[in-house]
């Protein structure tokens, strides 16, 4: 196994969860909590049925205060550094799932200042142009304009900034060093950022003038920000955020996290149903070398990116999963009918989304918060 | 001699202005140079004339600009970690000099951020109010308003993060380390502050939409910011701005920088005439140890603080001038009578700078620029 390496900025080797989980030191998403959640939601997301969203922070803590009658509100985000993929979608469609059934505000920070800061070849310019687009993503979802807001924060640094310098003036080099991984070398933006991604989690709380309970559901690598958060808000007189930690999506290819820089690894939203139909065709599956060997043998659905794919997003009914990985174990489903239904589910998905997505860009001026 | 240490959080030691003129690289202003001001201001301001502003870098340029017809800009600026003193106002005074004589404007950026993170017992509510303070003073003395823009840090940070990132971007901490001597214990705002300084100096120029060249008159103290702002700024396309360096104005006692958080060294904008008659009558002056030992032998004008507060504030005209350090010198001025005339000098200015500190208070929000 490839050595796995889990920080904001990079994942790469193989992904072990469970060593994830002890080494982050977070709770696991129990029997428990989940009985518990769906006493409110009535049924479970898939992605807690089937363990996408695996871990968490606090999160029975934010159910006590539910229960009490003391609301949260979700915070998550997106760092815009390229088109937004369908990985991107999957925390942020649990996220609308969480804000429907619990009836609560949704805080969305869109990081490009953090994009530009930390990859060398992205101009202000063009991670605020990806910024509006990955914004219309999240609009074309469907979320509640009335509790929605989202923020890109150059736009809305006037608010951020003097929220950040209240976080910041508590957290050394040292401890972003030992957390993040940075060096001497790292520029002084990218070491002060963190600071940025807290305050989300209480500027709710200081526009209120009461503490409001914050709940982030975030993909896992980015759990480091939130380490710190949780060490600095305290001491601000804010409560810690409680978080729900998200698997990553399998990329098309063998192993690792679908990754936006490798286009060919990965769907994007605005990505032609020719492009679709040409990356699901090269995916990697789990079947065996020839057809007669699979017919002979199966395939292994758990490490087959089509069926993966059905599993993290396009196949929401369990029953319906359980046959399509079947039908990849006994071996009476060929690599070539599987991509193909499996690029209809896509472009049939895309389709409608693009279409929601030009109808965001028309009120996209209405969705941002800005200084 | 106590060793000098010269950065723009402390000023310790027996400043030695040639050594430290070498040690940040700085050039002089020199004869010629005075006298290529002259043909433009007419006379030369009394701290000129001095030395008082003593040091430059790029000042020849500034002009050759202005005389191709290419205006600058003034920025300077203010860190509100408490009231305003006497010795803050001199660099205020000499830029409101050249505002007027070059008719040109003025941004002064006030900052609170800066203060809050450097100063362990200062709160952020506290910095605002202290800048709310010091913008009155600056008022006090005349700019034009027309030509003068005043911001704080933290009511302009829509305006000034996304451009200190652009510049962040360029600093590493290696670099903010060996300039600012920051440790691994420093915290991640003060780590990235420099880039917030920087930004005045070229934000003209990005609301422009052209270059325009920058002078900054400042107390030689604050030359670290800027000799890393004129590293970073031809990289993003912008101009070094020029600076003019400004000496400390020694303290009432022996030595040293007027400090504001020594209150018995200095004295306050908001003192009262009591407090300045105290403060004057505590003064470390250069005169013997008994009447007739001075009378005897004389004083020395160049380490008594009275004298040096008449060359650097209070007694612009070199003749009179001449004559106080004389008396100081021939033993005709007695220590008693020589502190009178300057309370009475100090007590003058502030009533009437108190007058208009009040009037300009009721006019605070028009002066100050916000998101």
């Amino acid at each position: 196994m490839a050595e796995m390496k889990v920080t904001p900025w990079e994942v790469t080797g193989d992904v072990d969860y469970d060593k994830l989980r002890r080494d982050f030191g977070l709770d696991s998403i129990d029997q428990p909590l989940l009985d518990r959640i769906r006493k409110h939601t009535g049924q479970l997301h898939f992605m807690l049925r089937r363990g996408i969203f695996f871990a968490h922070r606090d999160l029975g803590w934010i159910l006590d205060e539910y229960e009490k009658g003391n609301k949260f509100y979700l915070y998550t985000g997106r760092g815009p550094s390229g088109n937004t993929t369908i990985g991107h979608l999957i925390p942020w469609m649990f996220a609308k799932w969480l804000q429907d059934k619990f009836n609560v505000e949704m805080w969305f920070q869109i990081t490009d200042d953090e994009k530009f800061l930390f990859k060398d070849k992205l101009s202000a310019e063009e991670t605020h142009d990806y910024a509006l687009e990955n914004a219309l993503d999240l609009i074309a979802l469907g979320f509640d304009k009335k509790k929605t807001k989202i923020f890109i924060d150059t736009d809305y640094a006037g608010k951020l900034y003097p929220q950040a310098i209240r976080v910041a003036k508590h957290i050394t080099f040292s401890t972003a060093k030992a957390v993040f991984g940075f060096t001497n070398e790292t520029n002084v933006g990218s070491i002060f950022f963190t600071s940025m991604q807290a305050v989300p989690a209480f500027l709710p709380s200081v526009l209120a003038k009461k503490n409001i309970p914050c709940l982030i559901p975030l993909g896992v690598d980015q759990d480091p920000h939130f380490r710190v958060a949780r060490d600095v808000l305290p001491k601000l007189g804010y409560n810690k955020p409680a978080i729900m930690h998200c698997k990553f999506v399998p990329g098309l290819g063998p192993g690792g996290k679908m990754s936006a820089s490798d286009p060919n690894s990965t769907i994007y939203t605005v990505d032609t149903p020719e492009t679709v139909k040409a990356k699901v065709n090269r995916a990697f599956t789990g079947q065996q070398a020839t057809m007669e060997l699979q017919k002979k043998l199966g395939g292994n659905p758990d490490v087959c990116s089509v069926c993966q794919f059905y599993r993290f997003f396009f196949e929401p009914d369990d029953k319906k999963l359980e046959n399509i990985f079947e039908s990849e174990r006994d071996g009476s489903m060929m690599a070539g009918e599987h991509k193909a239904d499996l690029t209809k589910k896509i472009n049939a998905f895309l389709a409608e989304h693009q279409k929601k997505r030009e109808q965001a860009r028309k009120e996209l001026d209405k969705w941002l918060l800005k200084d």
